[in-house]
């Protein structure tokens, strides 16, 4: 079964406005093994949803819509979903009663506008809201499955879990899907597609997405099964056979960040890291201490963003500076060692670059950064030219430096 | 004219993630004068794509869609764009040299996929994207107008402004609209809302819309006009009434951030800030060093995560943390002394916390945070407690601290 949602309403359309019903029902329903394929934001104009109820339909076998069962002229969802399906509305007694009774308990008057929303679909059920006016609805028909929803978050939300997730796990079963992230740093898209496409198009049932991020790959691998087994059998040696073919370069396969896969990996080997950035102004540090409990791994970091603090916070000698230039391997390998002496920590890691958008010359253009990672055994040092503006320098840099911590921990080769 | 916008990618349709594009597309047009009047969000799905466009060509006069033109198989926009509008894709010389001319520049091999990312629509333009490596498209006929854009963001907003703003502008005419962004920090969305309402509500022919993000609060003005001066006529009293009934609450209104008004006021000082942080671990040096050109008044910061590290580089009193625990106005106080004379700085701040989730105790719940803000003429402290997550708390901290600089910066009383 696949789905598609119809969020309705013109507000959704204005500026600076969003619909988060969709996010959230997409979670739930990929969570019930029911990936959605189609979303669609449709502004209150009766044709037009009309025809985004009839792509819906077309496109998937579940067509849930939230909003526009409200009591105005530009509530419109159910008289559109009647012209989609081709069935009349019939007025509700029972539902017609229902929101008398709520007006009713919160002394207020039901104005006559309220009744239409009694309106249900012929042919389909009304799903009482205890949460608001607006009944939701339930169709089952030849064309498939429509679930009319009310906008509001706090009344869509228990609707949804009440009424139509238990209708849906009737249909779908046991259904389970389950899904591997294989997250990459340090590899382009493309690189990173070139190497995986031959390994997945040999795979059957396994659903396969790729996506770039500012400085990492993801690898979404997505199968179904009757149980949690079943799906992970499909995805689980998939995942395996990339991992191999990938060299070492997935840094995750169970969801955890960059960072956290570097936590873990001092934790375990009982190391504190040190950090000295002097371009990446602490972006590196912070996403560190974006993981609970780093300070079990990280105890101290120097942003030394002049020449000066380098020398007065790390001891880097000012010679060096004046003759190799403060973006240099030279220097990332003396601020790494400076750090690591200076917080007596196990591991330090050093970046040192120029971000941009000024501060570039032929010989060191802008995106150039020098990185260095040092322990008790080795000094590794890099020196790349990243593209792209000043945030995605500094984005690229952190994860090349935390990629680089991963390999010097686990004794992989650059 | 109206529009329609398709977002591509089956990664938006995955558990926890959403279009960007869509929303801010939706901005901009708005601006320009057309509204959006359907989103689709779509997998990669050569079929269902190619429906999403028919229904976006058929329901408006221009379809903006985003995503969907990488190298990948996964990547089907130009296909299901050309079988849509009933045309042929041919390949495009002079994009395929500049595609190659971008991976020789980086000093990359293009791989053989790439080459598809020169197919053009028959009839179409290419859009020289110089940003990334797929090119944009321009497509006019009879059925509508489509532009096709490449699916980062960084990619796709100076895309947008530079080749497909201009034609649409040709179209329709130069409407001149003009915002004014206020962006606040340090006060809630319902509390700005309860003082602004009245405000705007007195104000006609402005757009007003309120915005809350994660630690600040935007109001957006925006008016129209026949002219610049017209436009400005309408949006300006009404910002300098904000202003004034926000009580110089408002950081900027002209769409710079926090850090860069905070930068502009200590470069206008002549003063350099040193920054000592524990619970956000780096994050205000990070935001500070977003800024280009931040070197001019930002030297070195400290990410103190210890006790430990707390002594050795601040000269915190270990007894003062006894006393009354690393988290606490006094331990912050003396961070920020200790910062200010390390550094040789004119400012310092400090920012010390509990982001959770774990270490709150009833006393220090977490959540909690303590600042201080010393100069050579005063010290700050305060004193807050935020909810929300590890996350929110952190940004939440960073905000406050950036306003309490501002604050002492323009001599406004916190």
């Amino acid at each position: 079964m696949k789905a598609a949602i119809v969020a309705v309403g013109s507000e959704l359309l204005a500026h600076g406005r969003d619909d988060t019903n969709g996010p959230w029902l997409t979670g739930r329903l990929r969570q019930a093994g029911i990936p959605v394929v189609l979303r669609l934001l449709v502004d209150d104009h009766r044709g037009r949803l009309a025809e985004a109820f009839r792509l819906g339909l077309a496109e998937s076998d579940l067509v849930i819509a939230t909003g526009g069962l409200g009591p105005t002229e530009d509530d419109l969802t159910r008289e559109a979903a009647a012209a989609a399906l081709g069935v009349a509305l019939r007025r509700d007694t029972a539902a017609l009663e229902a929101i008398r009774a709520r007006f009713a308990r919160f002394g207020r008057p039901m104005a006559p506008v309220n009744e239409k929303q009694a309106d249900v679909l012929e042919g389909g059920e009304v799903l009482a809201n205890s949460n608001g006016t607006a009944p939701g609805q339930w169709f089952s028909g030849p064309r498939g499955i429509l679930a009319l929803l009310p906008g509001p978050p706090r009344e869509m939300m228990p609707l949804f879990e009440t009424a139509v997730l238990p209708r849906l796990q009737a249909l779908v079963g046991a259904r389970v899907l389950r899904t591997r992230v294989l997250r990459i740093a340090g590899m382009g898209e493309s690189e990173v597609e070139q190497i995986a496409a031959p390994v997945y198009a040999t795979w059957p049932g396994v659903e396969t997405t790729i996506l770039a991020g500012p400085a990492e790959v993801e690898l979404h691998l997505t199968a179904e099964g009757a149980t949690e087994g079943e799906a992970l059998g499909r995805v689980v040696p998939l995942a395996e056979a990339l991992q191999e073919a990938l060299l070492g370069r997935v840094a995750s396969d169970d969801g955890r960040s960059l960072p956290e896969v570097v936590g873990g990996l001092l934790v375990d080997a009982g190391l504190s890291l040190a950090i000295a950035e002097s371009c990446t102004g602490g972006l590196l540090s912070s996403r560190l201490t974006e993981v609970p409990g780093s300070s079990r791994f990280f105890d101290r970091g120097f942003v030394t963003y002049s020449n000066e603090s380098k020398t007065a916070l790390l001891g880097v000698d000012p010679e060096l500076v004046a003759r190799h230039g403060a973006v240099s391997v030279e220097v990332a390998r003396a601020m790494a060692a400076g750090a690591r002496r200076a917080a007596s920590a196990g591991v330090a890691v050093a970046i040192t670059g120029i971000a941009g958008p000024d501060g570039g010359t032929p010989d060191k253009p802008v995106g150039l950064v020098c990185f260095a990672v040092e322990t008790v055994a080795e000094v590794r040092v890099r020196r790349s030219v990243f593209p792209g503006d000043r945030d995605r320098v500094r984005r690229q840099a952190v994860a090349v430096a935390l990629e680089m911590i991963r390999r010097v921990l686990l004794g992989l080769e650059d």
